[in-house]
């Protein structure tokens, strides 16, 4: 179940310069966990069939292969077994300063949704779930059937947090990290509510900005059998969270909490706190980290993807939040995100061509190990994604969440 | 919306020895945790119209009351205000050790519902949660219906967990602290599986041993609707659970980690990893505390109703399961355990006359203040009662919950 050099299995490397062995080396001993994907990026070695995440789900089962500092040759071949492995051609790796990628909100038009939900989707529907013996299936299975397409999780990901919020007409949402508006639009839309938006990126902010609710545009994002009266709005700050001071019904943050890192935890909450009514229900999503030894920063991504972006442990999330919110509902939806990134992967190679001009092949190349290594991440259940919600002191009459 | 001393409003004391004030103090204070409840086990006061649960809902809702150690003579009068009160009266309450009860299976057959589950039963049924549109209520909310009885509480919150579970024909379960067997009878009743109790209580496995699967008694068990074939079985082991050395499908473990103390919840959780198949599922239901102030071991309770018991706090119980399994799914059901208890106290004051005879009116009262003074806290949401589902990688396809 190894992976091979120069094979012709799932996943197997196909080398292209030699340079890798010694990424290789580094990766596995822990030495430099930047220069395997550095020496993908060059050109210095492919995977059969492009199978990036065959490689990673046989490389990355092992616990040795997150492991920090030296260690164990034995280890190293325990999760990393090579059939031709040459210890003397192990050379140094580029560590090229890379200038910081720039990207557009092409790229991501490109590669998301329709609805641009950069967080991880939701690929069960019509979920039935209740301990009734009328809906029992003989398994004690769920019944429930799964999207097709990553524009339909993403718009069933928005449907599911809309019921877990237990939205009334009228109600103040604000959504923290709001990236590009769609899920303030789709609340004000479907549910006639006032969501305002708050996000620091300036093109995230300008680019929510320009359509309005009369827009034909928003169309899609209306949910077939609701009957709003249309009374929804929403606006959008180009504001740090930190200087939010209002009083809010509902609070919703998505993939927010990976980039606000773990010295700021406690002011993420103390601020959702504050800006909350005593009755209010705030729902966070967020990755989360699945093993105790996976590292909350991987280097590599931390250079070239997300800087400054961590994960929180499950301990340190609750540890966070405990004192001034009870956790009503812990919903691990970790499976759907390795279908999420597949998706995105797809588009983004379909739509590689008109994005030619704008990236070099370089960029390309590390976007797909960027893509592929966390799918096999998912897959592998090294990586959670949660949807977490709290209340203050016990939602009224007892909090009742959805799946 | 203070109690008042010898007044008329629900909640308010009804003074009958002067005793009383010198407990009062002493539990506001922080001096004395004890001396309180065992005034009223003596007799010194009483409850107008015996509501406790309206006393203890307006004494215990600011945090003050839960402070360790001496406090502030302002803090404590925010925290109860009294009209009439008497600073010199204050006197030694009893600090008689009292023999610890005895209690019979007669006591528990006559309190608590038809299949004697010592935990919070879940009183929504017929929920129906899903985020497909077919389904949504204008309003966002779940629909569900309240159980009547406890009776009924109690077989529906067995049939969420079975369902929780995710049950195929054939598998072997390990419920550890089974208590009198019920749910692993139900169990196998239903779902044609193989189910071990564990339990260290000599009297529960007794009475769980007594009954065997063709026996007419256990037909109440039966769920409508399903149509099981037959092949369940159940064991009970009068065996610590330390001592269990096997490998099983499911397992299941309710109202037992709030007996384990805080010391052993590695322990706890390492052995229900050694005895999980590597696809396997664990459902834990447990008492857990809400509020960063509320102690985990209350002393009168300690000392009178539960020795060495206590409930983790949600940081304890993450870091105790973090590295040995993923967290699928987190469900506070606190808000059930108000009416489980205010159902149990029904039963034990109108069956009181059967037990009269072992017990005396002193257990009365004691057994009163303990199961109104602990619905008070889940009303209040001191304290909440969580199902949480783990499993070792993640679950295969991913998990979907029930509720």
């Amino acid at each position: 179940m190894g992976v091979t050099l120069n094979g012709d299995q799932p996943g197997d490397v196909q080398i292209k310069d030699n340079k890798i062995f010694g990424c290789l080396v580094k990766f596995f001993t822990g030495l430099d966990r930047v220069a395997l994907g550095e020496s993908y990026m060059d050109g210095h070695w492919d995977v059969k069939d492009d199978n990036l995440v065959a490689f990673f789900e046989k490389a990355l089962t092992s616990e040795y292969a997150f492991r920090k500092g030296p260690i164990m040759l034995s280890n190293f071949l325990h999760s990393f077994s090579l059939l031709t492995f040459n210890l003397q051609s192990k050379s140094r790796c580029k560590k090229d300063i890379h200038s910081h990628y720039d990207l557009g909100n092409d790229l991501f038009k490109l590669m998301l949704d329709r609805s641009m939900n950069y967080s991880c989707g939701y690929w069960y529907k019509n979920v039935v779930l209740s301990p009734s013996a009328n809906s029992l299936l003989p398994s004690g299975q769920a019944t429930n059937t799964i999207c097709e397409t990553v524009d339909e999780a993403q718009m069933n990901k928005m449907l599911l947090i809309a019921r877990k919020l237990h939205l009334q007409p009228g109600m103040r949402i604000l959504d923290i990290g709001c990236g590009w508006g769609y899920l303030a639009k789709f609340l004000a839309t479907n549910f006639d509510v006032h969501v305002t938006g708050v996000t620091i990126s300036k093109e995230q902010f300008d680019y929510a900005c320009t359509t309005d609710l009369e827009s034909h545009e928003l169309e899609f994002l209306r949910v077939p059998g609701l009957k709003p009266d249309g009374s929804g709005q929403f606006e959008f700050k180009l504001q740090d969270y930190r200087d939010v001071n209002d009083k809010f019904d509902r609070i919703v943050s998505v993939g927010m909490l990976e980039h606000v890192g773990k010295a700021n935890y406690e002011t993420y909450f103390k601020i959702i706190q504050k800006n909350l009514k005593d009755d209010g229900l705030v729902l966070i999503q967020t990755i989360g980290i699945a093993q105790d030894y996976v590292p909350q920063v991987e280097p590599w991504a931390n250079k070239y993807i997300f800087p400054g972006g961590m994960a929180p442990y499950p301990d340190q999330f609750v540890k966070a939040t405990f004192g001034k919110f009870i956790i009503e509902d812990w919903h691990n939806l970790g499976q759907n995100y390795g279908r999420t990134l597949h998706a995105w992967n797809e588009n983004f190679q379909k739509n590689w061509p008109k994005l030619a001009d704008k990236y070099d092949i370089r960029f390309k190349r590390m976007w797909t190990y960027f893509l592929l290594c966390s799918e096999a991440l998912f897959n592998l259940r090294k990586l959670n994604n949660w949807q977490v919600v709290l209340s203050k002191d016990g939602y009224k009459g007892g909090y009742i969440s959805f799946r």
